[in-house]
């Protein structure tokens, strides 16, 4: 009973992640579906790619959170254009979410739409939102064993980035087994960096979202 | 029909987590259901915590992830007895994954049980799983603002560690920001800053779980 429920809400979400993406396509926008772990940065990435995009790509930011527009407000004040989801306690965005906050948008006006998911490293990948790639922030001060311990959200992601690339010296992150179980797991995703406290590797990440545009 | 089912399965849940709970007071067991982000530090705590008492409190181990035994590897090489339960895609833990691990144990010979839960700051605040406090772990690499965006576990929270403080000096976080959000939020909780790491605050902790024991 419990199952076909569950397959029920899987379904009818399907449904409305194909309606975005083809609504999205028609009109020439590329979306990013940001997701990683509460405090992995991914609020920071998407405020660096934007400062490196802006006079190229025009862009707008849908801010997935629990609660508070703490992101959006950060974002807002950029000059980013952003449209606030609060999902009252839920843990990931779907496509009955997105639907909205894609309408409130004026997407011929846009290249690139970032979607920020809710913190969490597990039940957002479950969840189709109609997005062009899926971009996992990971962090160094996460350590190395996440591909492992959390694998399905490591494999489905199209781009990883391991921020926090800048305190390596001071935690215990080993690297090589880090890429190493990465590239079992999902070879073809590319690895980023960066460390946004710094700006390091965001020039190399900014390439590959425009290259992806 | 959705909401029907998920309350059904919250009060099936509820059932199982009373007869948890019933089961361990009545071996005079404590337990602690530690809670937090992938790489917050939780089996970093638990191996401390277990380094200090070891002598003077018998203890046990539930070890939930999703997928590897790597936790529960790194915890029996320290001489604890651990049960490793895999979710298999699961978020969280819940009563019915509880109870078998539970059974397997010998609750006669222990005093204290650390049930280490899926690393997610959402999903494991909502199930009970008939523990007698929840310790939620989270580190100063994952920002000051977590508290406000992630307010269920923190409001429910009986004791908070703030883990990584050796970092601070590198990292963007407002250590008075979090005191006072969180003393807003959850008046009661104590809070320990501790850093695995390097050992800071740990006699603090491990004095506070064995005034719970």
């Amino acid at each position: 009973m419990e199952i076909k429920v569950v397959e029920r809400v899987l379904a009818a979400n399907d449904l409305l992640a194909k309606e975005i993406r083809e609504l999205l396509a028609a009109n020439g926008v590329t979306s990013l579906n940001i997701m990683g772990t509460p405090g992995a940065g991914k609020t920071s990435v998407i405020e660096q790619v934007f400062s490196r995009l802006k006079s190229d790509v025009p862009m707008a930011v849908i801010e997935g959170d629990i609660a508070t527009s703490l992101d959006a407000k950060r974002l807002s004040e950029l000059g980013v254009i952003v449209v606030q989801i609060n999902t009252g306690g839920q843990c990931h965005l779907d496509g009955g979410m997105i639907k909205p906050a894609i309408s409130s948008l004026d997407l011929s006006a846009i290249r690139l739409l970032f979607v920020e998911n809710v913190g969490n490293l597990v039940c957002p990948a479950e969840f189709d939102i109609g997005e062009s790639k899926k971009v996992l922030i990971t962090s160094v001060t996460e350590g190395h064993d996440k591909v492992q311990k959390y694998p399905l959200m490591f494999r489905l992601a199209d781009a990883v980035v391991l921020n926090k690339i800048d305190l390596l010296p001071y935690v215990n992150f080993d690297l090589d087994s880090f890429r190493s179980c990465l590239a079992d797991l999902n070879p073809n995703a590319p690895i980023f960096d960066v460390s946004c406290r710094v700006g390091e590797g965001i020039s190399e990440l900014a390439e590959w979202v425009k290259s992806v545009v």
